[in-house]
């Protein structure tokens, strides 16, 4: 399956002084196709809470900053799995400045699954493995 | 008593692309500064709802922006309770800017306070309320 | 003309520690709403600066919080023009939560227009004020 | 020379409805540690650009996350500099949560000296190099 894509329009409050959007907002970006991501496959983080009492914090961030974006681009963020493992996820994110079709940023976010009540690491769901497979890179 | 003061820095994550701070950020440095004065007071948010069941979910909040804010300026902020009512408390904010001696902004946040389980309006813990009326205006 | 709306779902970074949108990202919304509505007028912050030397700062904004929006709730933002002066809008926004048709919040923004190299107070272009006018509430 | 140090309290508005602070405040918490630095260091981003003509724009951001911090939590960060090349400068960050001691969070911010104007790679100005390998890892 290709890459699950989103887009979206810079907002004026994600800018800086220096015009560019701030380098802490690619994460909320990032977060931002995740979330689009789960909604088309039915589920969020708390739907998943409830249903499996598994949450899915964040151990891991990173990003490549390439080319600025600007109030009002139109941003596309691809989101894909980099790596499956049986308690982690690593998701890929390349966000494209559809402007001028330069790639603005990479980067990825590394979850692990864990008891909601325990906090302690386990099993991603089945199900959600399963749909997430469908996204890995290939 | 003189009306509490809390004193910070602008961030650069606070700017926007004109080179001044968000208007939205004026409501979190309003709170930023309502949370300092709770910690002068010995209680805050949590503590709150633990020992008295009690939350103080916002019902109003209103700001006038007067001269922008930059990267770097220093902000001084007052505190004080303009209204204090069985259920509810109205703080007024202002922004006051020590580089040029401004007023960079005024406004204010209407709390309610709340049961934290069943959401309907309550009064004031006393041991709150009192603590409050010392920073009453006069 | 009815008011222009704009629709989004709420991220998971809008909300706080209570679980629900903290109160400084209604004003968030509310720009982003005004952005949308601009978009549709074919114009934007950046390009009214460039053709009519023209900034339009915010010097009043409010919110009155009804319900709270939790994250992954549908949002609906209807945007009208309360108020068009010579040199001044005051823009209406009510918030209405989809999930459950309840109203979360409503409140304005009041910008001025002011020449972008002087910063003192001059009409609203007309090409802008006309398109304006078509929101006003009736 | 020991790394910089700075704290301050985690503040409501950076928690989210998992009642922790947001993976992307990190990156927040980071570059506000930087300008705390830079402040000892009696310089900061504008009057960079305005004494050299340069700007440090950010390529790289890495965060990992160890245990949650929580609202009113007292945090200190350690700054250090890992490496300081000719254009480039690698920020390590240590976040430590001084309410129970544990290390919060680490992570580093890579930063390219560019012309301000041009935007290519330039040298760090060599003033602002010495000041920094004072903070280098040993």
């Amino acid at each position: 399956m290709p890459p699950f894509k989103t887009r979206f329009r810079v907002s004026w409050v994600d800018t800086d002084a220096a015009g560019i959007v701030h380098f802490s907002n690619y994460f909320k970006y990032f977060e931002k196709a995740e979330e689009e991501l789960y909604r088309t496959l039915k589920f969020n983080f708390e739907s998943i809470a409830e249903k499996y009492g598994v949450i899915l914090p964040r151990v891991e961030a990173w990003c490549r900053y390439k080319s600025p974006l600007r109030f009002n681009d139109l941003v596309e963020i691809e989101v894909s799995v980099r790596e499956l493992k049986e308690k982690a996820v690593k998701y890929w994110f390349k966000v494209c400045n559809k402007r001028n079709g330069q790639l603005a940023a990479e980067g990825y976010i590394v979850a692990v699954a864990a008891d909601k009540n325990l906090g302690k690491a386990v099993k991603i769901p089945e199900e959600i493995a399963e749909k997430l497979r469908a996204y890995m890179e290939t």
